[in-house]
């Protein structure tokens, strides 16, 4: 029996994704570093059409080509690793397609070396977790186009299909190391809507004293409006649950408030920061990870540092619903900013990236699927050459009318004493865009006083630079 | 006559460098790649103790050994070039010292590159522009103890000298590229000064709409306060000067307000993300850059959202003050963060830094000067192991007593629509740097939800990971 499809690494991600494509009518190549792995899936699934195979050699050889092989191994040196014993087994015209978190410069390089052989290769983001893999995760594939063309039948069947029109979460992404960086960003609006709903939170119980019974309702409540996604679901079901080790507190009480990251987050910081992104409310995110990390620094600073005294006055459903616009708000910023971040890195890197087909493809299967993803398709289709979603008529009427309750949230959780970096990102940076003068005219004067750096005229035409003689008057 | 020292590249530094440093009673040969510059300095100090020469051979063999080689070339490409040239005339024990704005792991390469040689290599950061080169830098060297030892008889003669007990700046900061660290993060706080002085300018200006007379005047008092610093002081210069291009307006409504930069704010920013330190009001600083740059967006944008009503009804000298004081708070958590990411950068790269005397060095010669890192140096010699500063009585005291005024400012723009980006992470860290709990328990308990990326309990030894069977009840 001839393979359609080869799959390595056979960990949970690689055997669900090996599942679901043998589930679409595949034969799959099945091949692992240690046997064990591969005889468990073989073992518990004998009546499926799965091609094992204990040696490189041989995996390869059970492949009709030109080859579609996954790798689903372990992201750095792994992966390295097992194109190199791969590479000398191929044919020309063969395809590998890397299914895991890679930071997409190492795709970039990947897709240059193999290239040199005429081996295709895929960079392909997979968002949706374990059970996404299984039953359908949204998929990210970036590479040669003629390859994308090639696996493309066999993606469209795996992956999820967005609730609003059936359609299968998996588009092209672009050229080399695009579909990681769309991952990546993916990933660092993960962050940013994790935070952002972690803040809501936090005033809601620190501020307003609600339990977890009333937590947990408004955000199920707020689930079934525009907020609808599933983070906000999931928060939901959280704020339910009791602890499962006999504590008889909810399982949120008993979880140690410092959170852990894998690093997708910070490298979609690092990057905004390399294509001049301003991407703040992702970065404030991945900050709040590193200081809420500090667990043992905080518990003494927080016996030292003194803070306001605060006691909610307000009516608590009128502040729910601001909390509620706050988030929506903060919401639209942050993926103003990462869709701007996506704009300029396609510039810096060439890759063209469908911006509208984004946010279609993260509608299901994603980790951030949300109905508020089709207002984003829907922008992109009204304006394809859409330069920041705020400028879109849905996006601007929300903002607009969200803003004056956002910064009654911010300005009682600052007086109040109660972090929100993220809700104040937020704000910040929808008065700068917004902001036709800044006051960086002082920092390039100040530049130019000690640097000699020079600055452009408001009266002159951009890119003509000035240099003021600061000292000799002095 | 054989020179006591060399200076590789002779534009503006490295000319006003090497003229510091003949000043100090040293012979020093000099090359330049184009001969014009070597020409033009000699001619034009034909008194002076420099040996000109003309080839990499003939300037090397004019220096005594062991050798001091002063680089001062385009940091980057340029840099490796001329060491490639220098390596095949130097001889065992020469040293090489690279005063360019290098990236610090650059430096970490050549160092462990020419060690294999048997050369020394110093990466030294320079601060204090030009003026500065000439007349007295502080400057930041890291490298093999042995060869600073040798090199520091000439940098503590160059060096500016400290106001309060006349030390000269500079000292040793550690191993390999410990000093272009320190400058790289040096820079950061730079950027961190700017954006806070900006940022109250923008509130004096366009809240209290002061004018240009009281704005400057209001600085040039807070300089003589505990703002004491350059960058105050110019600040208030800067605000009195007319346009020298016959508008009859003040310069700083003439400089377009889009700020450029030179990427070691960036580069700082990346840094604190890739060791792990929340090094937000940096960052907050690098993209308010960047979305000043973004001048057409924001124009256009500024026509199309709106933003809140707001007139100013409270008093003028009272909200001053708030603000003098918002700015010293967040002055303090910027540099707060800088030296933890200095802190966490020297865990990582096993740097060991001298951190008073980081303080220390920065008081004269550089741009960040201020009568405030004499605090910074007496708290490290209070307590050398002091975690944060933070965490020191005087940084604790003053926190303390200017959150208030603080939050009233943060809260005041918020509601007005200016934007506070660095204002706003300064009171975010503050109040989670202080808070005992955060709500990363929920982020935690998400990320364990959707990733089974476990969590640590709070009844539990910290380190030691669970998992809630999140789907067995759904």
């Amino acid at each position: 029996m001839e393979a359609d499809f080869g799959v390595v690494g056979l960990a949970v991600m690689g055997r669900n994704l090996a599942l679901n494509i043998e589930s679409r009518g595949y034969n799959v190549a099945v091949y692992n570093r240690s046997r064990e792995r591969t005889d468990d899936l073989i073992s518990k699934h004998a009546d499926k059409k799965f091609v094992p195979s204990y040696s490189i050699a041989s995996f390869v050889q059970a492949i009709k080509t030109p080859r579609r092989i996954l790798l689903m191994v372990k992201a750095g040196t792994g992966t390295d690793a097992v194109i190199d014993e791969l590479l000398p087994q191929l044919t020309k015209g063969d395809m590998l397609i890397d299914g895991g978190n890679t930071y997409f410069e190492d795709t970039i390089r990947r897709s240059e070396k193999l290239a040199q052989s005429g081996i295709n290769f895929i960079g392909m983001g997979v968002s949706g977790g374990e059970l996404g893999a299984l039953q359908g995760p949204s998929l990210m594939p970036g590479g040669q186009r003629e390859a994308y063309d090639l696996v493309a039948p066999v993606l469209r069947k795996i992956a999820a299909r967005a609730p609003e029109d059936d359609q299968p979460t998996v588009t092209y992404i672009g050229p080399n190391g695009a579909g990681h960086y769309v991952k990546m960003v993916h990933n660092g609006i993960e962050y940013g809507d994790m935070q952002l709903i972690s803040e809501s939170y936090d005033i809601l119980k620190r501020l307003l004293k609600l339990d977890h019974n009333n937590l947990s309702s408004t955000f199920a409540h707020w689930n079934d409006g525009e907020l609808n996604s599933y983070l906000i679901e999931i928060t939901a079901d959280i704020l339910t649950r009791k602890d499962d080790l006999g504590s008889d507190k909810p399982i949120v009480d008993m979880i140690l408030d410092r959170a852990g990251n894998k690093g997708t987050g910070k490298w979609s910081s690092q990057s905004a920061l390399a294509v001049g992104a301003p991407q703040s409310l992702i970065t404030e995110s991945v900050y709040a990870r590193y200081i809420s990390a500090m667990k043992s620094d905080r518990v003494a600073a927080s016996k030292v540092l003194s803070g306001p005294e605060f006691t909610f006055t307000g009516d608590v459903d009128a502040t729910k619903e601001d909390i509620r616009q706050a988030l929506y708000f903060g919401k639209i910023m942050s993926y103003a900013q990462g869709f701007d971040q996506l704009r300029m890195a396609s510039n810096h890197y060439n890759w063209d990236l469908p911006f509208g087909e984004l946010a279609q493809l993260w509608r299901a299967g994603a980790i951030i699927r949300a109905q508020f993803l089709q207002r984003i398709t829907d922008a992109y289709q009204t304006n394809p050459n859409l330069h920041n979603l705020l400028l879109d008529n849905y996006f601007k009427n929300i903002a607009e009318s969200y803003q004056a309750a956002t910064r009654r949230v911010v300005a009682m959780a600052v007086s109040a004493g109660v972090p929100t970096p993220a809700l104040s990102a937020a704000i910040a940076y929808y008065d700068s865009y917004r902001s036709e003068v800044l006051p960086a005219n002082l920092v390039q004067a100040q530049r130019d006083y000690f640097g000699a750096h020079t600055y452009e005229r408001t009266d002159k035409p951009s890119g003509e630079m000035y240099h003021f003689s600061w000292y000799d008057e002095a």
